[in-house]
């Protein structure tokens, strides 16, 4: 971290603070320019608070120039990570998509989802339980029941699960759920995070709406820092002022997120776009960015089923899109094997 | 609502779609122009998912055209709501300050800081217990200890108290907490919003850095739905490209919400704009743009308070702000009053 | 257009407003309901500002459910439009590279850089030679000279040039160019669009970094209005929170403006990006997500070149780049032809 | 700035760097640590092109800490400047209202408005003759013939006139215009403001939709590098996610923006919201943040006047305005003197 010091400066202050910083365990280098003054922070500075730093009455502004995070940071850490889901491989070379609706509704309906994604090629199901709606009058999920129709699912077919989780005290409810999904708008409940710590299971963590690759990393860390090394990040669309689509899928991401860390990065382009008919497209264009999968809705029978289904693919365009998306695998080194 | 169809739409799912909206008390209204046909829905299309509904097959594009809020609507509300807080009055022309420091540290801190916004004429007291930190390795907050020296300071002080609760778990905690804050980051934290409906308590409601006026009004009717009208908004920055503040305060989001709802509305501009010379004028606009109050981070000696205390204002810097924002008062007929 | 009619509207201000929609060439139907009053329009509307028709003292809210652009519209032009730049065609299958450095600096420089693309399958020789710089500090350019040095690159290889213009009287100045390029920040420069849209040349019309697909595609539409249907779309990356890479690249925006419109789409990762390490995965995910071309910055001496070069691939690396490019073409039907 | 090297940087290209360095008159300081290798730079910055600096293969990234302009930082001027239009005081305690129609319709429309206004106290009067509209279909403005009755208005009124120049081209039709207003959508036409900059007439400058403070300094020093040292900065909203209102004003730009710079500031409440009702507040959050003076859109007859007018205030609702605003300006040391 850099600071350059107001004009000026209050000799006291700056004690004041070299000190705080030498308690931190971060030692400090002066530099008097013609222009300005610099403190340099040499050490470990990813116990700094940088908005701290910057309202001090005798510091104009600060940069960090090293990453806050650590576990997470691919220059302490140069190998991809490769998650190991029941036997299933994701990262480091292994794409896998992860397919369903995007909720349970029934024994029936998820069964016959499981089983025809699975003949597409998916390994994972996916399939919402705890459903986050803007409207608390929208549907809200079939609940802990849905989490036991997604465990039939598992019986039948095989297949891990992967579901959302809303809430730290719901965590019992998950114990044989393969990974927890976090949401978007959890990304940042840091509660959730922490005790998802201390769990010895993958955690697929949505990047939030508006934040940044490096809080996503920084609430990686979290669940790093208690101790569970598993986190898949996604890549789901970030808001921005386009109405076209729901949101803006940020497929720069997963080239930046493989430089800026180890873990692997997944793309969900249902809900990044909103729109069935961009999914084949934004799912083949993830996969050529390097994306380590894919997380995409599918429901058995979109006219119907009116409820979430109609923006879901068909098992059909799905296969569709399973059959396009692995042409585009080996030109960029992956492979969907098991 | 109004849907517009898709050129050569289907008729058999089009009555799939009529009959599903007669499901959920909704009629509709078809009519046939050159261009293009319109499907009108009539009556209360608060339960029609309107994203579902613009995935649907035979759907071009659908267009809300009614609030999906009822409870938070000001046009079946049209009476500003006035919340009472152990006595003091915050809305419909009553403007409070709502003053303290950032993390509570220590007894004698909250309390000195507790009195010195008293005499300025803050008559609720914040001050933060439960901390959300971006990363893992900042200070979260002395926690469950915090809440209780808040509570030494509402002893010793009169003032009721306002404090931020980041996970529905721990409400218990709260329980002689005055009003419960919850946080940006926790704007769409729906299992917590729905326990919090459930007390007879004032929530303060932090607007999200990436939510519009709408899912802030979404996510109030959340806890109006659950039977707590006591919801108290509040403004506090959101997430653009500019960098020169921390984010950017959407004043107009004031004006806006006193038209859409009929909730009170307070602004945070010590969050906002993360500079602590900006909250003078940032404060003085608020009051004109008719804001009902202000959230100001106040340190009693932010030179020492290496944490947090730096970015807030001294007492005194906070008790010329009281006496600035006092004189816009009058002229935009509010008062602060007990 | 559908407007909501206030409740106890004016009903000569009704008069009014439907008397001036007819002076449009836009009949209206009135649709009195239970919660409101609609006024549908019927016709062609894209005379119609929704803006002002907005804020109107009767209206609620208007939303438009017709498209303002016409000519650029794929529903009134269902094929895609193929530009034939001096024989090469770009659009409607046919995938070209376009490349070239950031700025053209010398007559050895853009030869030599003209040579090398040229040999690893760039169709079109890119080149600044006006520069739009934030900074008037900075290099603007070669300007006029530039032009006539990319004139003699082109004499030199036979590769249609494509080069940015900044102002509408320096037209004459590119009666020789092949391609003119309007640059993100004139997107909406519509003193310039209207006179480029008398010309009988190929435009190729940059994205603004704030602005919506829609209004790129008004942007066409004054280029189009004036006579000239030879436009070219480009994303070049939108302005977000996100501060990692140098702007968001809006890939669905490809996918999305093919179904919006019949003009071919290319994108250009080196400006979206500002990071060469991105260039390869983004070039191959903008040709995955269905893009008509690519817009490629090379230099032909990055470490000595310090002015833009620096951020360009070197020739060995855009013939990668190439090479992988054209694995993805076959998948999306796409083919590199001349 | 400082640059961060990556590990294991050659030498060679770090020796070109510093000499190309060096050749723009800045010197270097190296500094070796424990994690990370920092190059400093030392002397004026402002010719220095961080993203080609960033781009460069042994930088890993680069830190701006000394603004890049000059001309517009309060550093090198600390006092207000003060812009005279016509014996009338902008800047420095010296407030302005700036009012009139968007668009200029009709000689006696623009004497009737300029003479209401100046009744309510504007001393200035704007109105647009050159429109930049988003639709070709659209009312482009009655160009010259507006400006001539723009001319009309001043001969009757005395009142000095600000209207919007869309072309440098157009210059000398503005010869007689007092105050050149660059629009949001030509902040970045370099071109323009080049031209601007060889006058001797104040340029009011707004920011771009999606433009930061500092690019709208570095866009003023464009203006003030070619010697016109008049330029009024103008906040008229930015394009965020929000959709309640047109643009989110952003008033802690004015605060901000006046650290920054003695550039005096104004506010444009009418395009920033979009919706009339919103102005008044607005207009007076605006002279309570600091502004300098408002710019706001008056029509002597919505009603009737479909264009533009009805986006207006009347000249009773402006009267009304500028009343409210006078109760503030004394509470921010400001007054609306001749």
């Amino acid at each position: 971290m850099v600071l350059v010091l107001k004009k000026g400066y209050d000799q006291k202050q700056l004690d004041n603070l070299i000190g705080w910083l030498k308690g931190l365990g971060v030692d400090t280098h002066l530099s008097e320019g013609r222009y300005q003054t610099i403190l340099g922070l040499v050490g470990d500075t990813s116990a700094v608070d940088i908005e701290l730093v910057k309202s001090m009455d005798i510091v104009e502004t600060a940069k960090r120039i090293q990453e806050p995070y650590k576990n997470a940071n691919r220059k302490f850490h140069p190998d991809d990570t490769v998650i190991d889901i029941g036997g299933i491989k994701l990262g480091g070379g292994h794409f896998q998509l992860i397919a369903g609706p995007c909720s349970v509704e029934s024994e029936e309906q998820i069964i016959t989802v499981a089983r025809e994604v699975q003949k597409a090629g998916a390994k994972l199901l996916r399939g919402g339980a705890f459903k986050p709606r803007t409207s608390p009058y929208a549907f809200q999920g079939l609940r802990a029941h849905g989490l036991e129709l997604l465990l039939e699912a598992k019986k039948a077919t095989g297949m891990p699960i992967v579901t959302e989780i809303m809430e730290a005290s719901h965590i019992p409810l998950f114990e044989d759920v393969d990974v927890i999904q976090v949401g978007a708008r959890n990304m940042q409940n840091f509660e959730l995070l922490k005790e998802l710590g201390h769990l010895d299971k993958p955690i697929l963590l949505k990047r939030g709406l508006a934040n940044t690759l490096q809080e996503l990393l920084m609430s990686a860390e979290y669940i790093m820092a208690g101790g569970n090394q598993k986190v898949i990040l996604c890549e789901r669309g970030i808001r921005t002022f386009e109405t076209a689509t729901r949101n803006t899928l940020d497929l720069s991401a997963v080239a930046m997120l493989h430089e800026m860390s180890h873990l692997p990065v997944v793309v969900d382009p249902s809900h990044a776009t909103g729109i069935s008919r961009l999914v084949r497209p934004m799912a083949m264009a993830a996969a050529a960015a390097g994306a380590d999968g894919l997380m995409i809705e599918v429901h058995n029978d979109p006219t119907h089923a009116l409820c979430d289904g109609a923006q879901s693919l068909t098992p059909d365009a799905f296969a569709q899109v399973s059959e396009d998306v692995q042409k585009i695998l080996p030109i960029v080194g992956k492979r969907m094997d098991g």
